[in-house]
C-alpha cells in the first residue's frame, strides 16, 4: 500500500517532522511518503496562505496519481483543497482536521481544539460544521505561537499543556484536538500531563487512509467527486489544463 | 492487541458470520474475538429488542475487562448501549453504525443506508443525528428482509443490489452504507454491481478500533464516560451491582 | 382512567415520594398507581444504571398492559427506555424530562435544568435535542447531591434554591426545570423563593397523560411504535420473548 | 378555575363551534368561556388577517384580566399575537398550533398538518420551528377549503379524510394534526377512518392550560414576558395605552 | 423611484430623525418619504407595542399603494408586520433588522447587536433566526436606554460606544449592528471610536430597497405573499376589509 | 467610487458579457471595471477549476488595491476565494452567489437555483449554508449546459425558462436564482416568461457593493479578515509573498 502525505506548505523541516509522525502510524506493508509542494507559502496562517497552497497540493496529487498512489493525507489543519483533491485522486483523501475531529468524537462527549494563531479559529469552526462535528466541538483556542515557531520556541510544550488544560476546563470538554501538524510530536506528552485523550491529526489520518484502502474503498467516482472535466488553463497555471484521469 | 467484537443478539450463526468479517480486518498482531451474550433477543428489530440486548452486552464487556481487552466493537447497526459500554470500558468502544457512517462521510457527498426492516429506519436517523452525520445521510431504506432471514433468503443478494442502486439514484447519494452486521459478506459484491463505495460497519469498526488503540487512545475517563458509581442492584440483575473499575 | 407511574429504580422510599407527587395531580376519576421494578439499580446516575433499569421498566409495562392500563409515566429524568415502552404500551407513555421540558416551553423564553450529579448533564442535553427543546434549554447544572441523598441531606432545599437562582441568572432563563423525580416535593417551595415558575416532571407528566387519555389519544400503532415482533429470548431475560399484543 | 378561549376572528358561528370543542375538554371545576373580538377579520387566511386579528385578541385579554381569568387559549392555528398575549396575561396562554404540535410529538415519530388554504402552510412551518417541533413536522398540506366553508361544504369530512390519509402516506408520518380550529368536531371521526391519532388543537390546548393552572404555573413574569411598559397610544388604538398590571 | 419609509411608532420627532438618515441614502432620482401612522404606540418596547403598531403600518402601506410607491422600509428593529406588509405591497419591503443583519454578514465573521431595552433581545434573536442570520449573530445586548430617551439622554453616545466596544470584545465579533432606528445618527461616530464597521439599519434598508427596485425586482406575488383575500372586517378595524389589489 | 468586478475564469468573451451586466447596475458616480486573471481555467465547473482560479483572483485584487479600489465583486457562482479576497481587500468584497441568495430572501418564501452542470450543485448548497441561506434554498438544479456553451447554444434561453418553471413548481419556491454569471443577460426575459422574480447575482452584487461603499462600510479589519501576515512564498507563486497592506 502506498500512501502519500502532503505537507501543504513549502517548509522542508516541517515536512520531515510530519513524516516522522506519519511513519509511526504506518502498517507493516505500507509505504508512507511525506512531500511538500515546490510552490506556495512557507506556512499557512490565513485564508490567503491556504488558498495559495492549493495549486501546489494539486500538483503533488497529479504527480502521485501518475506514479500510482493508494491514498492521501493533507497535513495542514485547514484541510486546504480537500474537495479538489478528491476529484483528482482515485483513492481516498483525508484532511488532518477531518481525521482528528472524527477520531475525537469516538472517545468523549466533546472536544476542544488548541491551535496556533487565533485568527485561524474561524476556519476550524467552518471545518467542524462541514464534517458534522460542530456538535462535538466545544471551543477553538489559539495559543499565539506561529506555525514555524512551534519547533523553535523553547516554551512550546509548556504553553500547549497550559492551553489544553484550560481549554478542557473552560469548555467542559473531555478530549483535546491539536490544531496543527507541527504539534504531532508533543501529542502523547501533553496527554500524559493533562490526563485526557489528545489527538494528533497526522497519525489519525494515516491510520484512517490505510483502513479505507485495506477495505478496498476509494473516493466515490460518481457525481460531485468524479474527475474534473478537462479544459484549457492559461498563464502561470497552464500545466494544470491536462487533467490525469481520476 | 486484543479486540472484542460483541454481536448483541444471541444467535451464534450470526456471531460466526460477524467473526469472519471482523477477522478479515484484523492487523498482523491483533487478536480479534467475536462473542454474543447468553441472554437477550435472537435478533434486534425493535426498540424493545435493542433495549433488552443491552444487559447481555454489558455483561460481555464486564467479562472482557476482567480478561484484559484493548477495544470493543458493538456489531448491531442500532449501536445498542454505546454510552453505557463506554462508561464500563477502559479502551475505545465503537458501534458499527457509528463506524460506517463516519467512514462514508470521507468518501462522498452523501450516503444512503439500506437496512432490514423499515421500522428500524427511525433508529438509524437518530444515530446519524447523534454522530453529526445527518448532513451526509440522505435516506434510510428498509428492504423487508428480517435479520435472521438474510442468510436464508436466496434472493438476499439481488434484493440488496436492487435496493442499493435505487437508493443511490432516488437520494442522489454517492456512497452506500449497509444497515445490518448480517450483510457484511455481501459488501464488495454489491459495490462491484453498482459501481459505488459500499460500507460494511463491522470491518470499518474493527479498523477504527485498532487505529485508536495503536495510537494509545482510550475512551475519555473524565466526566460523562468515567466509570459508573458502584451501587446495589436488585433481583434478576443483581450481579451488575459490583462494577469493575473502569 | 388508570395511570401507572413507574419509578425506574428499585428504591421503594423514592417510589412513595413519587406516588405522593403523582397523586396530587390525579383527576377526580383517575386511579394513579406508582410502582417500581423488582430488578435493577437502587438509583440512576450513569448511562450504565439507566440501561440496566430498562428491563425492569419493560417488565412493569408488560404486567400493567395485562391488567389494563390507560397510560404511563416514566419517573426518572433520563426517560429510560421510552421508545421501547411506547412499542409495548397501547396507551400514551410520557417521560418526566419530556413532560417538564415541554411544559417549561409554554411559560417562558428559556429554561435551566437543575439536576443531581453533573455527570448526567449530557443525558439531559440529549433529551432536550430529541424532544426539540434544545432551543429552550439554556443550561443544565448538577448540584452534586446523589439521588438517594436528596431526602437525607438536611441542606437539600437550600442547595437547590441557591442553584436554581444562580442558574436562572447565569443562563438568562426565566423558568426552572427540576432534573430528578426526587425533587418533586420541593417544587412550589423553590418557586416561591426565587419568583420564577419551577417545573416538576412527575406532576407535569401525570397531567399530560391524563389529558391524552381523556382525548382518546393513544401512542401511534403505525410504523416505528407498532408492537415489537415476537421472537425467542435467551437466558436470564427469556421471559421477555412472549410479547403481549401492543 | 376560569379559562378563556379566544376565537381570533369575528365570526360568531365559529366561536360557538369552538366553544363546543372546548367544553368537551373542561374539567369538573372549570368554567370555560369562548369569546371573539368585536373588531377584526371574519376569518384568518393571510398574514394580513392574522396581524389585524391581534388588537381584538389583546382587547379580549385585557377585559378577561380585569374580570379575573386563570388561563387562555388562542383558537386559531396561526397562534396570532401569542407573545403579546403572554406579556399581558398573568396566567398561562397557549396557542392551538402550539398545543397540537407538542401533543403530536408525544404519540408518534412524526406528524403531518392538514390545514385549509395552501398559502397558510408557511406560517405553520414557522410555528413548528419556533416551538422546536420542526423535527417532528413532516409536511403541511392545504385542502383548499376556506375557513368559513368548512361547515358549509358538504364534502368537508370526505376531503379531510382523503387529505389526512394521503399526507400520512406521502410524509411517512404516524400522527395527524388538524390545522384549523374549525375542524375540531371532525377529529375523532377522521381518526377512526384512517387508524392514526388525529389531534385537534382546541381540545389539546384547553387540557394543557388547565393542567398548568392546576399545577400553580403561570407565564414567567421575569424578563421578556413581564407586563409591557405603559405608554401613550394614539388614534384608533388609544384605548390600549393604559395597560392593566400583568 | 418613490420609496416610503414607515416609522412604526407615532412619535413625529423620531420620524424626522429617521427621515434624515433615510435621505442621506437616497439616490439621485429617488424620492424618499418618511411617515408614521396616526394610530399606535409612542414607542415600541414590547411584543404588545409591536403587535399594536402593525395596523398603523398596514394603513400606511394601503395609502402608499394607492398613491403609487415602489418600495418600503419598516423602520423599527423588530421589523413589525413584515409578512403582512409583503402581502399588501407590490414592490419590495425591507425591515431594518433584516437589512442590518444581512449587511453585517457581508463584512465580517460575526456581529453583535446593541439595542435599547434588554427585554427586546429575544425578538432580535427570533429575527436573526428567521433571516438565517443566527450563525452570524453572536450577542444581543440592551443598553437600558428607552427608545424615546435616546435623543434626550446626554450620555447616549458614550453609553453606546461603551456597550459596542464591550459587546465586540465579549462576543468575539468584528461588526456591530445598532438595534434601534433612533441610533442612526450616531453610527459613523461610534464606528470611528471603536474601529469596527457599525451598521445602521435605516440607511442599509433604504439602499437595499433602491437596489431591488432598480433591478426591476418586486416581492414575489406567487404563493404566500400574494395579495390577501378580501373579506369582511368588523368594528374598529372595518376599514381594513377592502384590500387594495396587491 | 471605483468598483472592480472580477470574472474568475480566463475567457474574455465572458468577461465582456459580465461587464455589460455590471455596467447596467452602476450608479451615476461609479466607475465599474470588469477584468479577468491572466492565469487559470477557461471556465469553472469543478472544485479543481475553482481552486485553481483563486491565485488569479488574488493577483487581480493585489493589483486593484495598489491602484485604489473601493469594492469588489467575484463574478462566478462558486464565490471562489471569498475569504482570502476579504483578507486582502480594504473595501467590501461580495460573491455573486452571496448577493443573489441574500437578495432572493428579501422577496419571497424560498428560492430555487438553476445552474449549469449538475456536479456543481453541492457547491451551491455549501454556499447557501455558509451564508445562512439554506432555510430559503429549496432546490439546486443543473440544466446540463456547460458554462462556455451558454452563449453558443441557441436553445439556452428556452432550456433555462423550462428549468426555472419546473424548479419553482417542484420545489414550491417563489423566487429563482440564476446560478452562473453567464446567464445575466437572460434574467429579465426569464422573469417575464415565468411570472416570478429572477435574480442575477452580478447586478445584485454590484448594487450591494456600491451600497456598502456609499455607507462608508469596509470589510472588518479586526480578527479573521485582517490583512494576512507577510511571509516567504516559493516557486511559481513566489510573487504572492509580499502582501500589500490590507
Amino acid at each position: 500500500m502506498r500512501i502519500r502525505v502532503i505537507n501543504p506548505n513549502t517548509t522542508e523541516a516541517m515536512t520531515k517532522s510530519i513524516a516522522a509522525a506519519a511513519q509511526s502510524a504506518a502498517w507493516a506493508q505500507t509505504s508512507v511518503t511525506a512531500v511538500n509542494p515546490s510552490m506556495g507559502p512557507a506556512s499557512i496562517e490565513s485564508h490567503y496562505d491556504e488558498a495559495l497552497s492549493v495549486p501546489g497540493i494539486l500538483a503533488e496529487i497529479r504527480r502521485a496519481e501518475s506514479e500510482g498512489t493508494d491514498g492521501y493525507v493533507l497535513a495542514c489543519f485547514g484541510d486546504p483543497g480537500l474537495d479538489a483533491a478528491r476529484e483528482l485522486a482515485t483513492g481516498p483523501v483525508l484532511g488532518i482536521a477531518e481525521a482528528a475531529m472524527h477520531t475525537a468524537s469516538h472517545l468523549g462527549r466533546g472536544f476542544s481544539v488548541v491551535t496556533t494563531l487565533e485568527r485561524t479559529a474561524g476556519r476550524a469552526w467552518d471545518l467542524a460544521e462541514r464534517y458534522g462535528m460542530s456538535r462535538f466541538c466545544r471551543g477553538v483556542h489559539g495559543c499565539d505561537i506561529a506555525v514555524l515557531d512551534l519547533e523553535q520556541n523553547p516554551r512550546t510544550r509548556d504553553i500547549l499543556v497550559e492551553h489544553c488544560r484550560r481549554a478542557a476546563h473552560d469548555d467542559g470538554s473531555d478530549v483535546i484536538v491539536l490544531g496543527c501538524a507541527g504539534m504531532a510530536r508533543l501529542c502523547r506528552d501533553i496527554s500524559g500531563e493533562i490526563g485526557l485523550p489528545v489527538i494528533d491529526g497526522v497519525t489519525a489520518a494515516v491510520n484512517l487512509v490505510q483502513s479505507l484502502v485495506s477495505m478496498g474503498l476509494r473516493k466515490s467516482g460518481h457525481g460531485e467527486f468524479a474527475a474534473p472535466p478537462i479544459k484549457p488553463y492559461a498563464g502561470l497555471l497552464d500545466s494544470f489544463g491536462s487533467v490525469p484521469a481520476g
